[in-house]
C-alpha cells in the first residue's frame, strides 16, 4: 500500500438553506477543495460521494453522486455512491483513500454532502430516523433516546451529572462561535444549556445537534506524486479504519464497543497511540457523548471522561483540545458532510490554518466519525488518524 | 495487487414477492453464496451492499446493508452500502475486489439486492425514474424513451429493423426458460414480441425489463488464500472496471460511449481482447440494447450487431454466447442486483454448473452492468472479466 496525503479541503458552511440543492451545497465544497490544493476538475480520476438521506429528502436516489459532480462540472471517471448514515463522509474519505493507496488511481475526490432542512420539521425528523434501523423506529425508539440511556447509565456507574454535560456545550460553543463554517455561532453558558429545553432526560436542547445543510470535500493524492505539485503541507493519512456494530456481543462487552476496536485497529495502523493525539474531531451528535469517546478514544481511563473536561484539558489552549470545530453540536451535523468536515478541520489545524480556533502546533490529529444504528450499538464507526 | 477469485455465489430467485423485505431476498442469495464456497459467516471480513431504491421503496436509508447483514446473522465487520443504480451490484462487486486485491481484507462479500414490487405499480414506476437525473423526469424524460432513441437512430444508420430486435428477445426468452433463477420462464416467439403492446417506438412490451424483486451475491477471496480450502474451480477476477458518463462529450463520440471506453480499459486489465471472451452477460434492460452492446465490447464491428443475431452467433450454441440467463429482460432486473446476477451466471458458466443453458467448456467470462443516465450518457458502466 502507498502512502496516501490530503492535499486538499473544502467545506460548504453548515446551516440552514432552504433555497439550496444538494448540487448547490456540494458544488462549494468541491470547488474549495480543488482550489486548495491547486489542482483543476480534470486531474480528479476517481470520486467517492457520501450521502445518507438524499433519497428521502430529494426523490434523487441511485446516481445521487454523478449529479452533484456533473453539477460541479465533473464527468467521465469513476464515481461511487456511498451511504453509511452519520458516518457516509469517512466512508467515502476511505474509499478514496483505499482508490489511492492501492495504486488504481492517484488522485481521488471524496465528498460528504447533506440537506435535511425541509419547509416542514416534521418531515425532516421522519426522514432522519432513517439512519437507524425503522423497524425500531417504528416502535417508537429514536436515537436521541439511545444517546439518553448511554449517558443516564454513566451518570449512575461513574458520578456524572448534568453540569458535566453542560460543560461540553460550553467548551464547543464557544470553539464554533470562532468557526466561520459553523451552524451555531453563540457561545453558551451552563446555565443557558441547563435552562433549554428537556429532550430526553438527562438531554436538554443545546445538547443535541440540529439539523443542518452542508457539504464538505477533501482530495487525495499518493504522496510521491504529491511531492511534485504541492504547495501547502502535505497531510498524511496514517490510518483509515471503519467498523460496523455487532451483531452478538460477548457479554462483558461494556467496553467493547465498536469506537474502542475501530480505534485500537487504527492506533495499530498509524504505529501510534492515544498519547500521540494532539488534537481530536469527536463524534458528538449529542454534546455530552464527547466524555465516554474521550475513553473509548484511549484519552483517559474508563470513568474519567467527565474529570477530563472539569480539569478543561480538551479545550483549544488544553492538552488535547477536542472538538475544536466545534463538534457536531455547535458546528453542525449534515449528516453525510460530517465526517469529512471532520477531516477538514483536522487538516486546517495541522496545517495551521484555523486562525482563532488554532490549536498550539499539532502533529497528530483523530477524526472519530460513528453512524446510525442497529441493536444497541453504532451500524459504523470510522476512525481517521492524520500527520503532518 | 493480489490475484482475487470468486470463491461462491448465491441468488434468490428473481419475481414479485410482495411479502418479502430487502432481508428476506438478501439473506437467501448470502447463505447460498457461503454455502457454496464451504465457508461460514463469521470468515466474512468485509461487505459491500448495493441497493439502489431501497430507500425509497421501504423508508430505511442510511443503514441498508447492515440492517439486511444483521439480519442475515453477520456484524461486526466493515459494510459500505453502495449506490450506483443499475450497476450497484457491480459496484459492490468492485469495492469487494479492490479490498481483497489491496490486501487490507481477505474475504469480502458483495451482496445486491433489490424490491420493485409495491402494492400500487405507480408508486415502484415513479421510484424507479429516480435512476436518473429526476430533473429531466419532471421533464418527462423516462430511461425507456432514452433505450428508444437509442435504437431508432441504429435502424436509421444501419437498417435494423424490430424483427431484429424481436429476435433478441426470441433468444433470451428461451434461455430465461431454462433458468431456475429466471423471472420469466415462457419462451416467446418473434411473433408474440412484435405483437405485444408497442411501449416506446421500437420498444414492445416483450423488449422491455420488468420491475423484480430479487438478490444476487458473491463471496471474494485472495486467490493464494482460496488455493488453500476451495472445493471447486477457483474463478479469477482478470479485470473489474467502472467508469461513469461524461459531462462533455467530444464531438465525435458517436463510439465513444462509456460502455466501449470502460471495456477497452479492462481488456488491458485482464490482457485479454473480446475474441477470448466465450461467454457474456449484457446489460439489456431492453433486450435490443444487446446488439449494439455488441459491438461496444468488440464482439462485432460498427453497424454489424444486427447481423450478429440474424446468424445465431450469440446463442447459447453460438461461437460467442451472450447472456445464456435469459438477460435483464428475462432473468429479471431488480436493479441492485442485477450485476451481481450477471456475476453468478458466469461464475455458473465457467464451472460448468448452468445444466441445461450450459454453454461449452467457457474458459473467459465477461459481464456489463449499467446504470442510470446523466446528460445523454449512461451514469455509471461497469466491466468485470472473470477467468476459470
Amino acid at each position: 500500500m502507498r502512502k496516501v496525503s490530503v492535499i486538499g479541503v473544502g467545506m460548504h458552511p453548515f446551516g440552514r438553506f432552504l433555497d439550496k440543492s444538494l448540487s448547490d451545497l456540494g458544488r462549494v465544497a468541491i470547488w474549495e477543495a480543488i482550489e486548495d490544493c491547486g489542482l483543476s476538475l480534470k486531474d480528479i480520476q476517481v470520486a467517492y460521494v457520501g450521502n445518507s438521506l438524499g433519497g428521502l429528502v430529494t426523490g434523487q436516489e441511485g446516481i445521487r453522486g454523478q449529479v452533484i459532480l456533473r453539477d460541479a462540472g465533473l464527468g467521465g471517471i469513476p464515481v461511487i455512491n456511498v451511504e453509511n448514515a452519520c458516518a457516509s463522509g469517512t466512508t467515502a474519505f476511505r474509499g478514496a483513500w483505499l482508490e489511492v493507496a492501492s495504486g488504481v488511481y492517484d488522485i481521488a475526490l471524496a465528498v460528504g454532502v447533506e440537506k435535511l432542512y425541509l419547509p416542514k420539521t416534521a418531515d425532516s425528523i421522519k426522514i432522519l430516523s432513517a439512519d437507524s434501523d425503522v423497524r425500531l423506529r417504528d416502535m417508537g425508539f429514536q436515537f436521541t433516546a439511545h444517546y439518553a440511556m448511554n449517558l443516564r447509565r454513566y451518570m449512575k456507574q461513574y458520578g456524572w451529572t448534568k453540569v458535566h454535560f453542560a460543560k461540553v456545550v460550553e467548551k464547543n460553543s464557544y470553539n464554533a462561535s470562532l468557526n466561520p463554517y459553523a451552524q451555531h455561532r453563540t457561545p453558551l453558558t451552563v446555565e443557558q444549556v441547563l435552562n433549554s429545553r428537556l429532550i430526553a432526560e438527562p438531554l436538554h436542547l443545546y445538547m443535541c445537534a440540529s439539523m443542518g445543510d452542508g457539504a464538505a470535500a477533501a482530495v487525495l493524492c499518493a504522496e510521491e506524486e504529491a511531492r511534485k505539485f504541492a504547495r501547502k503541507p502535505l497531510i498524511e493519512v496514517a490510518a483509515c479504519a471503519l467498523r460496523s456494530g455487532m451483531f452478538k456481543k460477548p457479554a462483558d462487552a461494556s467496553r467493547l464497543n465498536i469506537v474502542a476496536l475501530t480505534s485500537q485497529f487504527a492506533y495499530e495502523q498509524a504505529g501510534l497511540g492515544p498519547k500521540d493525539v494532539d488534537v481530536a474531531e469527536i463524534h458528538d451528535a449529542m454534546a455530552p457523548a464527547e466524555l465516554y469517546h474521550y475513553e473509548e478514544l484511549g484519552f483517559c481511563r474508563e470513568g474519567e471522561g467527565a474529570r477530563m473536561i472539569e480539569e478543561g484539558r480538551t479545550k483549544i489552549t488544553g492538552d488535547i483540545p477536542v472538538n475544536p470545530s466545534g463538534g457536531l453540536a455547535g458546528k453542525g451535523h449534515p449528516v453525510g458532510a460530517t465526517g469529512l468536515a471532520q477531516v477538514a478541520e483536522i487538516v486546517y489545524q495541522l496545517r495551521g490554518e484555523a486562525g482563532e480556533r488554532q490549536v498550539k502546533n499539532p502533529q497528530v490529529g483523530l477524526v472519530q466519525n460513528s453512524g446510525g444504528y442497529v441493536e444497541n450499538d453504532s451500524a459504523a464507526a470510522s476512525i481517521v488518524i492524520l500527520k503532518r
